[in-house]
């Protein structure tokens, strides 16, 4: 057991001292992450705010030599306690490593460090014409790194695809120290085993991401957004089949639900209508030329489908101020109790409606308060509860609840996460989720590149 | 070391006798597959097509109980020799496992046995309206199975992506006879490992690939084709970088060189050009609305681009017309000589007029007929050598030549294989390809689904 100081001492002789921390309040800023569900009670020994690659190879090689968990962090904004150093050890903060190494238009590839913001790399590929379509919420301060590890979506996955679409190759800081690049720089590769997609979603499991190098695709000339309204969620559902026979293939197909339209709409009015069970908020995009069709076409569609009401944004503006409902949910809900929990299930759409009943059933059940979005499109639901994180018997409430929302997504045979990961949060559940095979070899591979187990331990499965 | 009769009378315990094939004239047609640089001097002791899982699994706990090798084998079209048993020992074919479990409309999903041919399943889901991209040139026979152990691309990567993007979950009988149930049903997947991404291009050497859960994305409503010919290969090339601009984002960019157009036009007249040393052909789709709009901006680019000639096709015919062109010039590079090989190599699009010059120079210098055609938009070339392998002149000559091409292609940032794979023929060329430390990494992965080496042993590396 190596004590915090000397510890201290040795990463102070890796890094310069000004990027290592080490006294409580600091280490108690870094022992949280997004995640309210699950509250940390250890302390990182240090933190660290490396600025190059070789630091982190010596500060792997120490910690590997001495059995010293290591997590890396780039935003914190995970949800499900990827970032929680549960048994202390060093943080790796990747705040320092944000730089865009590269973005070149002709291959229509960038090249970035792991700390650099999803949002930042965005508005940089777009000067060029290009798109990088992983889009999580939080995308203004998430970095690539975090996104890379906890298999990020967004609301654009419906047409675009996930974090995993997009990587082409990695740089990888190894538990021992080493280096190891996989992947390639070219848009295909048929070159050996993809070693590089193992590390989406393994939230630092298997080794430190450093850099990535990533595909992009041209941007969309425009885009345009509608809001359509239900009575029912089922309609809202069909809405998106229906599209897809009209040829209409939306890049985002978002959902609220009746709470959450009435919470939006009380804290934040907007002019949503708030008698309604379901609003759909539909992002199309294409060329300029298309457009009038493509909206034509929806809202025939919409009519079709059951629709109600149905509001044309006319302008960048309109745009603006039909996402702003959406983007409101988490913050309005928030206001309903002192505390917010989100989560992430995703089922096949067909069940999306059986899904989203069956949440509210065990809300009530449970006598929470509870709001609903989620990209409908893809079949995926975070439903919103609001609560007194202080008040026991609430708290009870929710942790039965969310065993039973679990069950339910695994029977309407859907997974436990489509982009928020496994965490610390949803360790427990995760043998519902996948088959004993897979989790054997999850933890098999696991062992074949930490054989320590420093790397970020207990997350996703215990060893 | 077990007999061939013995693994006879086993295997005929396990599948109807019908079944199970091992008279020599039947090896030997399972000895080869669709690669002509690599010759099996092995013919597999038994040659078995299961109709169940559970037959797979009776096979594969006797092998692995007796050590007996085992090649996973599709439509046997793969050029890297991957379906060679080097070792004998037995083949499972999966021809007779060929069924289309569910096309879900709804979710945009396909379940199928690993045997259905990728050209089958794009005519089932297109009655749906739906649409599989992967498009191997050989999809007409080339089977699921195949396109997931080869990392299968095809012309219309450019804008859809390879296998890898469309495979949600898998399920593989594993060395030692159990099921492993991977991924997931959903379009998302944050639960853990991306086990399933392990298996693309993994050529049956870790596993036995018998069912896929497939995403399906929206056919789209038109498509047009459009070719055009430059003076040289960078105004081709750089026309992409121009299409991109100009917010065409084509589905595919195919290119033929020189000799290329020359050899069709020889012996499949069709009116091309023969003075021109590039000819692309571009496909574009989308909406019906949006055709006229693209063809038109396309036709501006490729002008400035420096595009001598244009031709757009008019209807059905004329598309089918310029395809022939394209897709004709495998057989009459092989009517040069006695023997055509062809290979795939990829580089960063920057790089391709790099690589086809060099690749001609190559191609000079050891007196090598050949014709280059390949997918431009993503850098991978496929180069067509026509030779008589009864030559050994000739064929030293080109084994020298590979060398430099695949020297070449990594100086230009490139890879060993965009879509073909590694197999026998590579691999021997991977250490250059691939880090050390990814190689390792390979190798212990394999150890650890298959400890004793007996899917489909010596492909990709050596032990």
């Amino acid at each position: 057991m190596v004590t915090k100081s000397k510890i201290k001492a040795e990463l102070e002789s890796i890094l310069p001292k000004k990027n290592v921390l080490s006294a409580i309040e600091e280490c108690y800023v870094y022992s949280q992450d997004g995640t309210n569900d699950v509250q940390s009670d250890v302390l990182p020994d240090v933190v660290v705010f490396p600025e190059t690659i070789e630091e982190i190879q010596s500060i792997m090689r120490f910690a590997n030599e001495n059995r010293i968990p290591v997590v890396a962090r780039g935003a914190g904004t995970n949800l499900v306690g990827a970032c929680i150093p549960k048994r202390g050890g060093i943080i790796i903060n990747f705040t320092k490593m944000d730089n865009i190494l590269e973005i070149n238009k002709t291959n229509m590839t960038a090249k970035v460090q792991a700390g650099v913001v999803v949002g930042k790399l965005q508005e940089e590929v777009d000067k060029f014409g290009l798109f990088f379509p992983p889009d999580p919420s939080n995308l203004k301060v998430s970095t690539v790194g975090g996104a890379i590890a906890q298999s990020a979506g967004g609301p654009k996955t419906f047409k675009y695809g996930t974090t995993k679409d997009y990587v082409l190759g990695l740089k990888v800081v190894l538990a021992d120290g080493r280096i190891m690049e996989t992947g390639v720089n070219t848009i295909k590769n048929a070159t050996g085993y993809h070693l590089e997609q193992l590390f989406i979603g393994s939230e630092g499991t298997l080794g430190i991401v450093v850099e990535a190098t990533l595909k992009l695709i041209p941007k969309p000339e425009t885009t345009n957004v509608v809001m359509a309204y239900f009575d029912n969620v089922e309609d809202a559902t069909n809405s998106v089949t229906n599209m897809i026979d009209k040829n209409v293939y939306p890049s985002t197909i978002d959902f609220m639900n009746r709470n959450t339209i009435k919470t939006v709409e009380k804290f934040y009015p907007c002019g949503l209508l708030t008698d309604k069970e379901a609003a759909l908020i539909i992002e199309v995009d294409g060329l300029n030329i298309s457009m009038e069709t493509q909206i034509m076409r929806l809202e025939t569609v919409l009519r079709l489908s059951g629709a109600t009401d149905i509001v044309i944004a006319r302008n960048k503006e309109e745009q603006e101020k039909i996402w702003t409902g959406r983007r409101a949910s988490f913050g309005a809900t928030a206001k309903l109790r002192p505390d917010v929990l989100t989560n992430d299930m995703i089922v096949p759409r067909e069940n999306i409606s059986k899904l989203v009943s069956g949440i509210n059933e065990i809300a009530e059940k449970y006598r929470l308060i509870i709001s609903i979005v989620g990209h409908i499109g893809d079949g995926n639901i975070h439903p919103q509860i609001a609560l007194d994180l202080e008040n026991s018997a609430e708290v009870e409430n929710y942790e039965k609840a969310k065993k039973e929302f679990y069950a339910l997504t695994l029977d309407l045979g859907g997974t436990l996460s489509a982009e928020h990961g496994i965490g610390l949060e949803k360790k427990e559940f995760l043998a519902q989720a996948v088959s004993p095979e897979a989790l054997e070899y999850m933890k098999k591979i696991k062992m074949v590149f930490d054989p320590n187990n420093i790397l970020n331990p207990d997350k996703i499965f215990d060893l």
